[in-house]
């Protein structure tokens, strides 16, 4: 139990994987807990009904990653004292949009006071298995499920008052108060088992890979950058370095997987299918690490991570 | 939503009862959630691993009460900042026992850094069914499984410095620090169909027994006040009411519970079997609310619980 607590410290489950599956008496249980404190993870701006529907997003979006699907949740709210009952409606509104959203029943809670507002949301469902994140093969395409660096942009602009053209800005800071969870994508995709490993991206794209690097025992080389549109012309104008933007971020909800090269072009149709573009950022090699192959030179990308708001 | 959040914001879980029963598909899962926070729940010179044996233990009491085993919990985690590694090897040794003592397996967890300790323990077992709130019938005998006003004496003792005779402070500390839930008893009851209706008394005496009488649309008569061994000396010896300790108290994990009259020498030798007094304290009677038949005149018993820690 300390080294799992020593791992959870790296915002890790204890097991090592988006989801913990338990066997309860033959029945498979798959289950998540995810904690959103005020002072840690909710920029300013952000609406409180986004706040509670981004607690439950969160979870959801590790179901996501691992294709499953998530059918029950309990909610536990830290409440700050004075806080005004229109207050709470407004989370309340919150969890009812991400129940319609997601199509997960809130099944119950609790509630105590506490010096900030804190969120835990414990989500469930029902699974067989799931997509590892140490399934990684050698010659695996890496994919991606969309573009990163907004979120990291829109911070920048929330936090240290950066500029930026206002159609950005409105998808940075979408990125930001609305994450999008990937849900039928990722259970569409492990459903046809096209993913060998899998990882939802919310600690950082570098840091993720890494995850899928280490636990498949193999390495990771990068191709190509999954730089969001409008990110780079970002960048620039706030003097930032875009690579930075999309390897260091955190907070994207994206699925970050690998599937085995014959596979490719069947899971991108299907990921059309859903609306989304999948993005081939690179392959598994042998070795360990991940490193980016850039003007045809292998550069190390660091194991660094998204870890929360200063 | 807006109503199980008004719900919630009693104490009680949005579905008004100890656990929410929810079916997945035909697998009858029972869960809880519920969340200790540092400033509201830790009363000084608790220990950490202490704190975080509670956290698992209050999760226990409600499942105890519903005659409902335990399998498996998940463990969120908000740290204070400055947090030393010690005190957070603390924490897991607290985790480690809970899961020894109540065979509760940690299977997941999550981290976060927030302003002050809060821990979020979400529990989850499997059940056809639970002892209701709402099911006690007029005749029934009301019954808890130990003596009350431990706690409150305790607390006094911690936060208001009042005196008292060594052995009861002992008895009444270890009430605080290291409660204990009381599973076994509960599920053998249950088991049995011996409870009609139960609730975790954690809220306190005056306000569960409102619950079963709400819940159950009856009404209940205290013949007598389950009063712990040393509670009136202690109430003498610092100018308190007894009374008030007993009834208005919390923090005691004990099952308060109705069973049919022609079944209480059962329910009593079974619980003395697992080393349990049971305390008979009054009737389900016709008509609503509690009240104490006191000196022959039935006196009202307020709907108050506990709250916090101020």
């Amino acid at each position: 139990m300390i080294r799992a607590i020593g791992g959870l410290k790296e915002g890790f489950s204890d097991i090592g994987d988006d989801l913990a599956l338990c066997d309860l008496n033959g029945v498979k249980l798959a289950a998540k807990v995810d904690m959103l404190v005020w002072s840690t993870d909710v920029p300013k701006g952000m609406k409180l009904w986004q706040v509670s529907r981004k607690a439950v997003a969160m979870c959801v979006s590790d179901f996501a990653a691992k294709g499953v699907r998530p059918m029950a949740c309990l909610v536990s709210l830290g409440l700050p004292r004075g806080m005004r009952e229109e207050e709470v409606e407004e989370l309340a509104s919150g969890f009812g949009r991400a129940k319609e959203e997601f199509d997960v029943e809130i099944v119950g809670g609790d509630t105590n006071e506490s010096k900030e507002l804190v969120i835990d949301c414990a989500m469930f469902g029902l699974s067989e298995g799931m997509v590892p994140r140490g399934g990684a093969r050698v010659g695996d395409r890496v994919m991606v499920s969309g573009p990163f660096g907004y979120t990291s942009a829109g911070l920048k602009m929330i936090m240290e008052g950066m500029e930026a053209e206002p159609r950005f800005r409105d998808r940075a800071l979408r990125s930001v108060f609305m994450p999008e969870p990937r849900l039928e994508l990722g259970i569409t995709l492990a459903g046809k088992r096209l993913m060998n490993s899998s990882i939802d991206s919310s600690d950082g794209l570098a840091i993720s890979l890494w995850e899928l690097a280490d636990k498949g025992g193999v390495g990771i080389e990068l191709e190509t950058l999954p730089v969001g549109e409008g990110v780079l012309e970002f960048s620039e104008m706030n003097g930032l370095d875009w690579e930075e933007l999309v390897l260091y971020g955190g907070e994207e909800y994206e699925i970050v997987f690998t599937v085995s090269e014959d596979r490719v072009e069947e899971a991108k149709g299907l990921a059309r299918e859903l609306g989304v573009e999948l993005i081939e950022i690179g392959r598994v090699v042998e070795g360990g690490g991940v490193k980016y192959r850039k003007r045809g030179r292998l550069e190390p990308v660091k194991r660094d991570g998204w870890i929360h708001l200063k």
